[in-house]
């Protein structure tokens, strides 16, 4: 049994106001193009297919096209849950067809507790899921938590192994003491979500999805495949990509991790202002990616963002790496000189400042209609 | 060849904020039935599955059901298409899966073209689509209306005809000469979706959805199969039902009407309110109906939705036959007392006239707030 191991692609996330549909079809094609070279017996995708509920029709687009390039077209088995940015109920329609070519779309508990088998191995698609449907489904008031509720499904799915297969399971879950990044959703406030790795002990693998950072656990039959894609700046530098699995007949385990990027990478830029738009640093750049800059500096830098954009066109936004020392820096004459300065131009330069972006020129209307009402004049500012 | 024709489901919709999704369930099952007895060769749905390009979740799981139920526990081919309230690029997920189980559903014109055979029968299934998406495919700016676009595109059809076989067409369009109703949106203005009948004379019979009318047209050959439920006030005379259509080896025609019906019927209630709220009247009504009230009444009627609703609990709403008759019918005395009523009670009055339901408690306070604000004091009106 060989398979690859991917999750979260999250298809119609944007980032920053960008759209990455055309990124997630790249990394998706080079994916793919391993699968078919390496001719593999299914694909395994642990959840969050869409970004929302709801998505957008050209993420519906993406998506179907996906499925029929692997299904359809190339007669890949694939394995799928759903996850905690995906509706059940819409990721389930053609589900029953799916069937009918291999493929597996599994929204509900009770699609779980039945194992798909593929060659050596019993899969068990587990989406994600609250405790409250586990009370449902099993009729059990006590399933009050995450770790109770998969407890109970797990030692369901138990009386199904079959001695002479492997067993996976594919699941949508926070395995406690992995780390997370900033673009996983927070569902829940202080670990209630959390899972216990030593749960799925019986398993030969559990192919997770929900954190991504394909090295979030350092359990080797437990992992993240991590998403295909930098999904936040706190991802920037992860090597994004996914997983090759072998399950001998005898339940040996090869992980094999496949590293994948788009054209346009997300990348942070960290350097002074000037350094940054000097042509000598930028024409050594590869200018279009999606680029999140953090500043050195620690004076005031008229219209930033806009300048950065004409060099980068795909600028994400930008902070200051050391905010504390814009004001200390500034001496007695520029205190001074803050006096003197139009209460518009000061909202402008602060409001550039802390969003890393000019004022629209809407808002710049707005200001200026606000600050006419409050009958501001430019007496000198207090101390 | 036997097969059903039906159309317009509008799965999802609302009337006057009801739900109808168990209506819908019902009129699908007395279908589903005949569908059995008949042992028809196919169910055609021509366009308007549901009634949003973005359905609600509820909408989403009942139309997977259904089809569910047709197509894969009754294994009956489906031959659908997608109409204006269609999403195409939503509707057409699952689709290319379909097709394993002769479940077939067209939501582009590129797909219409190749035929559907089943049994004697080639059958065509034409979206709903816009001239602009007729002038792309076919590259010919010159199909700027609905006739010369749906022209082209039988003419493409034709080269297609094998005179083996009969030819049906699926569309969903407006012909010209058919009566609308109410609820069907009015997408455009002055006719201008409007096709003629003889552009689709080759065809042996066009089952048309679009208009919600089973007898929105006279041609025997060329018909709309009408809802399954009334969707508008305007529709509650109609008879709702599907048709049974039979094509023999020589290209004969038969055509059986089935009337369908939900146990909460849409209907309208005509009468003075006295009798309507009369026990020996509205014992001898199916009370739980859809009503909808129209009052011969000349007369104010305090609290009227209210009290309908107490005896009609799905009271849709309420309207005078006769609006000009209220003020006529006023004698000098009642227009003197009306100046000595209080401002607030004069709009609760004239509201509840008007709208056919009482202010809720939070327009009821936000109009106290309004008039305690311009400080109204009853000094007599104007006359």
């Amino acid at each position: 049994m060989k398979f690859i191991h991917t999750a979260d692609w999250h298809i119609g996330k944007k980032i920053h106001g960008f759209q990455l549909l055309k990124e997630q079809r790249e990394v998706f094609e080079q994916m793919l193009e391993v699968a078919i070279r390496e001719e593999v017996d299914a694909i395994v995708v642990a959840g969050d297919l869409y970004d929302r509920a709801v998505p957008p029709s050209e993420a519906v687009a993406l998506l179907n096209q996906l499925f029929v390039e692997l299904n359809i077209e190339n007669r890949f088995p694939i394995l799928a849950i759903s996850g905690n940015h995906d509706s059940p109920t819409r990721l389930e329609t053609g589900g029953p067809w799916y069937q009918t070519l291999n493929f597996h779309l599994h929204t509900k508990i009770s699609q779980s507790l039945k194992p798909i088998v593929i060659g050596n191995t019993q899969f068990f698609l587990l989406p994600y899921f609250e405790p409250i449907d586990a009370r449902l489904y099993f009729k059990d008031e006590t399933l009050v938590t995450h770790e109770l509720a998969a407890k109970r499904v797990v030692e369901e799915m138990e009386k199904q192994f079959n001695s002479e297969y492997n067993q996976v399971l594919v699941a949508h879950l926070f395995v406690a003491g992995s780390l997370r990044t900033e673009s996983e959703t927070e569902v829940m406030v202080g670990g209630l979500d959390q899972v216990s790795a030593s749960i799925f002990n019986a398993f030969d693998y559990v192919a997770l999805g929900h954190l991504h950072d394909p090295n979030a656990t350092r359990h080797a039959k437990l992992q993240y495949s991590g998403t295909l894609l930098k999904f936040s700046i706190s991802e920037a530098n992860q090597q994004k990509g996914f997983k090759l699995i072998e399950l001998s007949d005898e339940g040996e385990l090869t992980n094999q991790f496949f590293p994948v990027s788009p054209e346009k990478e997300l990348r942070v830029l960290e350097g002074f202002f000037a350094d940054l738009i000097e042509p000598t640093y930028y024409e050594a750049q590869k200018r279009d990616d999606f680029i999140y800059v953090q500043l050195k500096d620690t004076k005031m830098i008229p219209d930033a963002m806009n300048r950065l954009r004409e060099i980068y066109p795909n600028v994400l936004g930008m902070e200051r790496l050391d905010r504390s020392g814009l004001m200390a820096t500034m001496n007695l004459t520029t205190r001074e000189k803050l006096k003197t300065k139009d209460p518009s131009e000061l909202f402008k330069d602060y409001y550039e400042e802390v969003m890393g972006e000019a004022l629209s020129s809407k808002q710049e209307t707005l200001l200026n209609e606000l600050l006419q009402n409050l009958d501001v004049t430019n007496k000198g500012g207090r101390n």
